[in-house]
C-alpha cells in the first residue's frame, strides 16, 4: 500500500473531485496523484474530467483548488477563431510573459500555487503583500488566477513591462473547487472594486473583424517585445484561445538555444511551426519571409554560438534570476521549493534594500554545459 | 515459441555471430533478430559486439553479411581528430550524398543490402550491371560497401555529381562475415584492378595539418552543394570519422522542413548544433555568423511555408523520385520492398527509354499533409 494513502480520506477526495473512491486509489497507486513535501496532494496531469495541477489540501475540512486549464493555441488564426468560438463576439486580452499562479486561502491562509499545483513560498509571500486580503474574506470560494510579471522573477524574469520588482496581473477569477470562471465583466468589476491590476483588455470585437484586429494588436505588441493575446468568450462559456507575436516565438527560441541541450529539443518545433503558419496567414511576400527567416535563424544560432564560446572560455552556463523578499525564511523555503522542482541553483548572499532582501540566484544548466565541454574536448556524435 | 525460430539453425547462427545459442534465442524473442519477407534474417540494432543491419542468410551453408558500422561525426573538428585517431596520418575521402549499400554474393547470386540489412531489388539489379562479376568470383568473401549516387535514386535523388542515372562509388571493401575492412590502399588498388569507381581521395595528411586541409576541402565541396568528407586511418585500424559542409546541413534541413511533420523533429536539433560548433571552430566574425544564421533560417522557414501553401492550394505533399530498371519485375519487387520499409508510394506507368524503363514514383508524406490541412481548417494546438 502506498504510504501517501495512509492518512488521507479517500472518500472525501473522491467527493471533491466528483469521482469514485476506486478511481482515486488508482491515481494514488500510479502516483498521478501524490503528496508534495508541503503535505498537500497534487494531480500531475489531466485525467478525463480533472485538470492537471489540481491541488487537494487534506487538512480539517479538505479543500481543493482546481487546476488551471491548458489554453489551446491558434496556429492559423482566422479558421481557428471560426471553428473554436460559438459566440458572436470575443474579448481580446493581453497575454503577459511571466508565470502563471493561482492564489487562494486555505484554512484562512493565503497560498500561491504554481501551474503544477506546488505551493511556491516566494509567490506566496508576494501574493500576501500584492493582493487585497478583503477579497479572500469576502469570497473564500474564489481562486485568483494571474500572471506574476517583472524582473524580480525567479522563473521568467522580464524588464519588458516597466515593472520595478514583481507585479500580479489578474486574468481570471474562478471557483476554487470547480474551476468555473466568472465572466470577463464580473472579473474586471471585482478587480476594480478590490483595487487589483488586471491584464489589459484591448476590446470586444465581433468574430468577423477579430482576426484583423488581433493581427494589428499582435504586431504592435511584438514591436515592444510583448508576448501576445488571449482571446476569450466574454461570458467564459467557450474556453479561451491564445495567439502570440513572432517576436515572442523568437525570444523563446533564443532562450531555448542558449541552453540548447536543456531545452531546445522540446521548444523548437512548435515555435517554428507558428512562424510558418503566421507568415502564410498574413500573406507575406518574399522580403517579409526573408526578414522572418533571418530573425528565426539568428535566434537559433547566435545564442548557441554564444553559449559555446562561454563554455570555451571556462564559464558555466547559468541563468541569472533574482528574488526580493521580506523574510529570509521565504528565501530558504524557496530554495527547497526549487529543489523539489528539480532545479539546480545557487543563492548569493542577501543584500538588504530598504525593508527587503534582494537575492541573486544562478540557475545552473548543467546538461548544456557538460555537452558543450565534451564536444570541445573532441567528443564525437554517433 | 517464435515462428521465425522454427526452421533456423540457432547453433550455426550463434557460431556466425561469435556468440552463444541462448543469446540468439533471446534476440529472436525480442524481435531484435527477425525474418524479412525475403526470407533472410536481420539484426535491427547493434547489440554489444554485433553491428545493426547484419544479415544472415539461412540457406544451405548459412552466410552472414556483417552490418556496416555507424560512422561517428566530428562536431568540433580539431579536438575530435586529436582525441579520435591514434595514427600519425589520416586519409580524407569524399562523403557522397546518396544511399549506403553493401553488395555481396550469396549462393553465387549478387544481393545488394540496405543499411538496415534488407535486400533492395532495385539496388540489386543496378549492382548486377554496375559491378564487375569477376571481383565476386575472385573474392567471394568480400562485401563491397559503397554509395549509390545520382538522379535515378528512389531514396536520395541528387543531380549534384553530374551522373546521368545512378552510379556505385566504392568506399570500403570488408570481409563479409566479420566486417573487417581492407586498408585504403588495398581497396583503391582493387577498385582500379576491377575497374570500379571509388570515392575521391583528397589526400593523406599528417594529423597536425589535417584540420586546416579539411576546412578548405569542406568549403570547396560546400560551394558545389556536395556533402562532406570521411576521415580515415589509412590502415583502417581506427574507425573513420565524418564531417560535413554547412550547405549539406542546410540541405538536410530544407528537406526535413518541407515534410516538417514527417521528419523535422528528429532532423533538426543535430543539424543546428553542427552549424554552431562549425562557426565557433572557424572563429567566424559577426558578418559570417549573420550570413550563416540567414541561411539556417531560410532553410527552415521557406520550405515549411512552401509546403503549407501547397496544401492550401489543394495539393498533397509528395517526394518525386524515379528509378530506371531493365526488368519490370524489379519495379514490382521494389514496390513491395518500399511497403516493407513502411513507405507509402504510387508508381507511374513505366516509360521505355532505350533498353530500360523509367518509372516515376511519388512518395507520399501523409503526416505532414494531414497536419497542415487540419491547421488550415482551424485546428488548435494544445
Amino acid at each position: 500500500m502506498n504510504e501517501d494513502l495512509e492518512d488521507v480520506d479517500i472518500k472525501r477526495i473522491a467527493e471533491l473531485l466528483h469521482t469514485n473512491e476506486q478511481r482515486i486509489t488508482g491515481l494514488f497507486k500510479r502516483r498521478t496523484l501524490h503528496r508534495t513535501p508541503a503535505g498537500h496532494l497534487i494531480l500531475d496531469r489531466s485525467v478525463s474530467q480533472i485538470e492537471g495541477g489540481t491541488a487537494i489540501f487534506p487538512w480539517e475540512k479538505y479543500e481543493v483548488v482546481w487546476g488551471f486549464p491548458k489554453i489551446h493555441r491558434a496556429m492559423m488564426l482566422q479558421p481557428a477563431l471560426l471553428s473554436h468560438f460559438t459566440t458572436e463576439r470575443v474579448a481580446v486580452e493581453e497575454k503577459m510573459n511571466g508565470y502563471n499562479t493561482r492564489v487562494a486561502t486555505i484554512n484562512n491562509r493565503i497560498v500561491a500555487l504554481t501551474r503544477g499545483g506546488h505551493i511556491c513560498p516566494y509567490t506566496t509571500e508576494k501574493a500576501e503583500s500584492l493582493l487585497p486580503e478583503k477579497i479572500f474574506t469576502d469570497h473564500p470560494e474564489w481562486v485568483l488566477c494571474g500572471e506574476m510579471v517583472g524582473p524580480d522573477n525567479p522563473y521568467v524574469p522580464k524588464e519588458t513591462y516597466g515593472i520595478e520588482s514583481l507585479q500580479f496581473f489578474l486574468f481570471d477569477i474562478r471557483e476554487k473547487k470547480t474551476g468555473k470562471p466568472l465572466t470577463i465583466r464580473e472579473r474586471r468589476e471585482n478587480a476594480e472594486k478590490y483595487g487589483m491590476q488586471t491584464t489589459k483588455l484591448f476590446g470586444i470585437y465581433p468574430l468577423g473583424v477579430a482576426c484583423k484586429k488581433i493581427k494589428e494588436i499582435i504586431q504592435m505588441l511584438g514591436t515592444s517585445g510583448r508576448e501576445g493575446v488571449v482571446i476569450k468568450d466574454p461570458e467564459m462559456q467557450d474556453p479561451p484561445l491564445k495567439y502570440t507575436s513572432s517576436q515572442s516565438n523568437c525570444n523563446d527560441l533564443k532562450y531555448a538555444f542558449t541552453y540548447y541541450h536543456d531545452y531546445a529539443r522540446s521548444f523548437f518545433y512548435s515555435r517554428v511551426m507558428r512562424e510558418a503558419f503566421q507568415s502564410v496567414e498574413w500573406k507575406e511576400g518574399p522580403a517579409e519571409i526573408e526578414a522572418r527567416s533571418a530573425q528565426l535563424g539568428e535566434n537559433i544560432l547566435k545564442p548557441m554560438i554564444q553559449s559555446i564560446k562561454k563554455v570555451q572560455s571556462g564559464e558555466r552556463l547559468v541563468e541569472n534570476v533574482k528574488i526580493r523578499v521580506k523574510s529570509i525564511q521565504t528565501a530558504e523555503k524557496f530554495k527547497k521549493h526549487l529543489r523539489t522542482l528539480g532545479i539546480d541553483a545557487t543563492f548569493n548572499k542577501p543584500v538588504k534594500i530598504k525593508d527587503e532582501y534582494l537575492i541573486e540566484i544562478q540557475k545552473i544548466n548543467q546538461r548544456t554545459t557538460d555537452k558543450t565541454e565534451s564536444i570541445l574536448h573532441g567528443h564525437t556524435h554517433s
